[in-house]
């Protein structure tokens, strides 16, 4: 009996950088969690231990800080092309991907003005980018991920398949929540910095203006809003869990609920996604 | 051998609660998760699973519902304390502890304006409230936690004590980051919403301006800034875990560390807490 | 205006330890994570930053990798009795709480034996202790944290009090499940290990074999079959969340639910707890 | 301009299913959490909200319920397949993905003897499956995730690759600890609980046995270790955290470190993977 090992990979997640970047009217903030993973000409250690072709991963977190410290981070997606290419100066390296997650820090805005060094922590939305790079190509993904958003209105959710298993009856107005990711690529060389803001803005506008006919139909509606509005963009998936607002059932309590009284739950959810590209 | 009930108490934790009230303009939306803790005449349920006095936890949450139908919800606070009147109309119930979590929405704004249905999630910050009730006293908590804020200068820590197990040396200039917990009493009714926000502007306000001498002077001066700005709030309580930022050392790889490149850790932290109120 | 400080303490949380200690047939591993808090003459680092008193919480960390590297850690309680009694030694320092959660792992048994150094992991249950000490006094408390046991019967929930908010019908045939709690206090020095084993299997078997009209009636059911077991124990706190196993209503789907198919929740949550002593 | 949707897919995620299975002797349990993602012929649900094609998430839910109380479960395998076929019967379904997750119960022994309907939770390790099927084909991929081992000793990590990057040296002896994940595909039909168990059992001891030269040989011989010992099995693919223990540099405390104290950390952390088959 033998046995051979097809595929391998390996690196180091969890790279947790903070920079600080000091100009003269004030400081910049920088919190990123990067992860690194190659492929390459590495069998020898997993066959026979034969460690000589690895760049350990602590040396990973190593190059992770010094390429920091050597000069301004700029955008996730600039200081991750500039990792891959590192990486790829070890000739045993074949592929590389970098993925960065941005945790997001607001400037704070103290007696009306932007304070010079103090900012308040972001969140549940994380701001993400990925490279996989080999030495003939590259693909570079942004994202968003854990938008949250919900509204009150202008969502249905009726005419669906009838079977025997269907219990749900029609709504005409339901609570749409969910808990948006979604991940791009490119046409072009683009200012990423602006094509997060151009997406962002274009995904919150749309979710809240549009009338929705389930989670498939908005889907369809946010994609296509980025690719208008946003010229960079080649191709976006949306991914949405349908985070269920419930309507209680009162009646037994001598109450009616004009729909207006809700169970908020986590699970089960639904999970709907779609890609969306520039047709040709 | 015979054994006593020295302490009992129950409830139902997690009651989350969704409520849409529906204005000309606009609408408004909840989020909270509610906690309700009974004590009071239940040890014939423990001792011999008598349990006619007791009330469900399933019936508690059916009476969080048919409340939150019956009107305007209001602040936390003052449906904390509506909920708290209505388990004392049970006459086996003795004390009653209600806590409420606010998950927070903001409405969006969407070409400049402030849209009627739609929000976005905030976080990781959270408005909470608690009730601790009898027939005769009631004592009420607000409070926020998770409010996670940094300022990357104005933060010392030196001159503490030197020991045989001390190893950190001074700094006089470190990255501050925590995530903060802060509960309050009154002194006399409020405007529950109001307090919130100003006890929140004033959080802010004061941490971003001081300079720090250590996580306990920290304390104190935000302490004394929110007792100073609010005259509603009796005591106040401030809990900072110390969010360590450990400057890299570079010089293993040919470079200076010019006090800008930083490993975020999440353990172990630092915990620290102090509690002010008015001198009499 | 002014402001009195009138509570603070500080420490280090999550300090997570490993140990190995060798012996000539086998190794024996620790994990434990520990948390020290401190109260004292520490008011001028919240009223001036005058930090000279102030054992930094890396000094703490120092402190317990130091004493572990001392001589065998032995059971987590007794080194929290070391830990306490190394921070009194600090005269500013007037008590100190330590406690210690114990990461477990279980010696593998390859080939039916006990192998020398391979552990696999245990969980969720995890040991806890605390010590809260001072010059005069000390406390200690042991406990179980997150033991999930689970009955598919003999539990029963039924005749509870009825009114105009109780919707959930009697039910003599339930699951019962839970993720315990536990916490004990001793009448005297005791072999710790042995204490911890004997609760463990006594709430175990008493969980199991009784007939459960309640998680009250279960937790005084409990609670009372530790105490006979283990005479060096003096008071034990049982806290059970009530994690709900809904029988689902099958009949709109052409079936009958013979008590067999539920959707596990994880909330809303009952929470019911009792603390039972010796009586004297 | 036009747009067109390239990938779209749905379903229900967090079906959580609790079942017991009455026998002479004994219960037996159940709780799996159960995913269900199709693909078909619903681009007009996204294109104008025409929903007729759409099965509902909550329908697709209401059908696990009824298929799970129709007869024994069996394995996670069967049922997945099970579902698989459920799913296919909608003429607008393509392709259907089912992943089970099962949480962990081990029946209690209580006085030696097996007890017939009281369980404890298991844990952190999850057995897990997956099946992707059409009307052609079906790939079942079966799993462990998050199998917690630890090794004091046999591990050494040395002669990996030296540049200006690295400033990790070589050690003969450190511990050596992960989280399992295993998935692995079938060359036939086989018992799928036993395949299971047999993996289980081939991992811990191939994990305990070996002299470990890095994480990519233990790879590598865990993942022959399967092939050997289960014929059933085709591929298996295993990734490995590096949960690092890092020995505490205790010198500038007066002491030294035998090898035996350690700081345990989460992140960053090593994160190798690997793909063994049997060569043809």
């Amino acid at each position: 009996m033998s046995f051979v090992l097809t595929h391998s990979a390996y690196g180091k997640s969890r790279v947790r950088l903070t920079k600080i970047e000091r100009h003269p009217d004030r400081h910049d903030l920088f919190e990123w969690s990067i992860d690194v993973q190659l492929t390459g000409d590495f069998a020898l250690a997993y066959s026979v231990g034969d460690n000589r072709n690895v760049v350990a991963t602590d040396t990973m977190k190593n190059a992770v800080y010094a390429l920091a410290a050597d000069g301004p981070l700029g955008s996730p997606e600039s200081f991750a092309l500039r990792l891959s290419q590192h990486f790829l100066t070890y000739p045993q390296v074949a592929t590389v991907l970098i993925a960065i997650t941005v945790d997001g820090w607001r400037r704070m805005t103290i007696a009306g003005r932007p304070h010079p060094h103090a900012f308040a922590g972001e969140g549940p939305e994380h701001r993400i980018c990925q490279v996989l790079a080999d030495r003939e190509t590259r693909r570079l993904t942004s994202g968003i991920t854990d938008m949250l958003v919900l509204k009150t209105t202008d969502s249905a959710w009726k005419d669906f398949h009838r079977d025997a298993y269907r219990t749900l009856p029609d709504t005409g107005d339901r609570i749409l929540a969910t808990s948006l990711t979604a991940e791009w690529t490119y046409l072009e060389e683009a200012n990423w910095d602006s094509v997060h803001t151009q997406v962002h803005e274009s995904l919150l506008e749309s979710f809240a203006s549009h009338k929705s006919l389930g989670v498939q139909h908005t889907i369809q509606v946010m994609g296509e809003a980025v690719l208008k509005a946003v010229p960079a963009v080649a191709e976006i998936t949306l991914t949405m869990p349908n985070k269920h607002r419930i309507a209680m059932n009162l009646t037994p309590l001598g109450r009616e609920n004009t729909n207006s009284v809700f169970l908020a739950t986590d699970e089960p959810y639904g999970l709907i996604t779609g890609t969306l590209r520039r047709s040709t």
